[in-house]
């Protein structure tokens, strides 16, 4: 145990020692250093992919579930993306350096913020071996060391790809601990990451709910936290029916799995007779249950009832909860007391009642007339994504590479003292 | 035990309910509010003064050391500056609603991000009875509800001005339970609010670092920090000689006990020789004590030997360690070292090496030629100050009525939906 807690304390000062060195590295040399990890990505792709099969065979051999083969096997189309995501990342505008709001004072200094790396970026992700990649790269273009712990059943695909990383960095003679693979699968390992505050700035969890909230209970390194996505749309009574229709159909049923996905309708009392029946039509269309109160159900028959932890969930399948609500007031309470703050949209042509939406729903992303689908970090111009935060500190909702950033404040003196 | 923590969630329940109705409270009413409890301290002044007379002869019947009698003490004019303080928080510029960066997407919705505050915010503090007014008003300007948990010593004052800020709340319609005082003195209470992730959004710790080290270590709130202040000033070998010496001069003996003094001398080589003997007088003449490397016991007779913990070091006192250093690689490398990350600052008027110190060191508030005494809100122009953090993520530095809300993601759509 003693020498697991060593060895990952040495990762950690490795990767503050590391994230000096890159924290004052120009965008030039960090681009060069993510050009060469594409480069080598693409260049190695069957070394990747010998890896990943072997990680299958022992997978396979172990009895894992489908589902989870499924995020482990890594395709030559996979293995491609992962190095084009790389080289996308490079093209991206460094955060890092950038100063703001530089005020004078009375006092005669000059004032402002400089926005500067986090430092040291802790990830915990489960099957999926492209994150790897992703991450490491999101990490380096932010000027973060990277202390990276994949899955076990992954460790031969992301030993392969971190040693492709390391040496990327190595060829633009920046520190290969600027990304580290957290080498033993132990998952002790993961109890000493989440403790390490004196050598991790912050970690990102990338996994279900349930390793999320493990995390959440035992880390005291601040965390970018992803709980679940229980989002609505609420039709307003002053919505455009067509534009309801297709946006429930869109934040329904485009995709099931994702956590920008619709899991409950709210809709107003007074469209819910003219506007369910359409609605609810096109759900069972596409084979989506429908679980709603006691009007809904009047309107719908055939709908399952509602319970209250109906409202609470997040379905991720083909399963909806609808409520007819009295008003506005009742949406927005309901949806503060049962959203995960996550993403919910209104459906309105009424002005006053769109910006009372925006303003009072304590979400990480209000829209008016849009699908919750579209709060991704892509969509919003984020240019990529670390992950999604539902918390309210530091970053909330898609998180970029600004979100691997933090903002220290700069003066400018002339010699001035304080009186 | 089951009592307290059934009559901390209920303080929770309130708060939260609250600041749903001050989230959605315009700047009128919540300055209305400002004014009326900025009105009733000024007039219930001796209310006050006896409740905090009652406070003092119990803790003098408590043998409280002197210290701490000093900061429990509220003077008629203490009680002045307390109603100023909230009126002038009235005046500051509203952060909530702010709308920024709205830009178009090729999908054709709008994002940007609006202000919105953070929620229900803990503040946890030692004896100073005015922390209840200011913090109160500062958390109310931002929109937040506060939940006040003062020292036990102060709880009759500060149960008198709590009364006269609900009092406020109430004559603007706003709801009372946005300012909460815990009115229990049962310490167990504190260990309740910091782990009520669900209630509360934030905790700020107001006191002493022994009080701020334990709650870390037990909290699962998030915690807006600031633990030591170590700063340093560090003399470049292109440093003007009288800003050095008056720059040392401030930052070192304007006042011992502030975490803005430096409690650190760095001096380069190339001029310690001829600056070090000029320092070393000012600093004795002020009473100084002087632990230093051995280069500069060679420059200063009879200055003391620095240990390591001395560079470590913040003493609130009229010591100063000092230590002469090779060059700029070695006093960033120092700094970053033993630094608390608070304030740190150069003297030069080499511009790269002014520029390579404000990006190099890690720490909340870098400085070129100015005195570390400036880290500071009103100095930085937030206009008031909850706190200063030490810590990384979501505010560094000076935390004014900003630092109390977050951004979320706004989206005007027209009816998109995602491809």
């Amino acid at each position: 145990m003693s020498t697991l807690k060593d060895a990952m304390r040495r990762l950690g000062e490795n990767a503050r020692a590391a994230s000096r060195i890159l924290a004052g590295a120009g965008t030039a040399q960090k681009n060069a250093a993510l050009d060469a990890i594409a480069c080598a990505l693409a260049r190695e792709k069957n070394a990747v992919l010998a890896a990943n099969e072997k990680d299958m065979e022992c997978a396979r051999a172990a009895g894992l579930e489908p589902a989870l083969l499924d995020r482990l096997l890594l395709s030559e189309k996979g293995v491609e993306n992962m190095a084009e995501g790389v080289a996308q990342i490079a093209a991206l505008a460094d955060p890092v350096g950038e100063m703001t709001d530089i005020r004078r004072r009375p006092s005669g200094i000059e004032v402002g913020r400089m926005r500067v790396p986090l430092g040291v970026i802790g990830i915990i992700y489960e099957a999926r071996p492209n994150v790897t990649a992703d991450a490491a790269a999101l990490c380096l273009k932010s000027g973060n060391s990277a202390i990276l712990r994949g899955g076990s059943e992954a460790i031969r695909s992301n030993q392969t790809i971190a040693a492709l990383i390391r040496a990327g960095l190595e060829a633009a003679k920046l520190p290969p601990d600027a990304t580290q693979l957290v080498q033993t699968t132990d998952r002790a390992a993961v109890g000493e990451l989440i403790v390490m505050c004196e050598y991790i700035d912050v970690i990102v969890p990338r996994g279900g709910k349930g390793l999320i909230a493990r995390l959440l209970a035992e880390s005291r390194v601040p965390m970018i936290q992803h709980l679940d996505g229980n989002c609505h749309v609420y039709i307003e009574r002053f919505a455009d029916p067509d534009k309801a229709l297709a946006i429930v159909e869109n934040a329904k049923t485009q995709r099931y799995g994702t956590c920008n996905t619709a899991e409950s309708l709210l809709i107003d009392q007074a469209v819910a007779s003219e506007l369910l029946p359409r609605i609810g039509k096109m759900l069972r269309e596409k084979g989506v249950e429908i679980r709603g109160c006691a009007k809904t159900r009047a309107l719908l028959p055939g709908a399952l009832e509602a319970t209250e932890e109906d409202y609470a969930r997040e379905y991720l399948a083909p399963v909806i909860s609808v409520k007819v609500v009295a008003d506005i007031d009742e949406a927005i309470a309901h949806i503060n007391h049962y959203s995960s703050r996550h993403t919910d949209a209104i459906v309105t042509e009424h002005h006053s009642h769109a910006m009372r939406f925006l303003r009072e729903v304590d979400s990480s992303s209000v829209m008016v007339n849009a699908s919750t689908r579209f709060a991704d970090g892509f969509e919003y111009g984020l240019g990529a994504e670390i992950g999604i935060s539902t918390d309210k500190i530091h970053a909330r909702g898609p998180v970029g590479l600004e979100g691997l950033t933090c903002q220290k404040w700069v003066v400018f003196g002339h010699g001035e003292t304080r009186r």
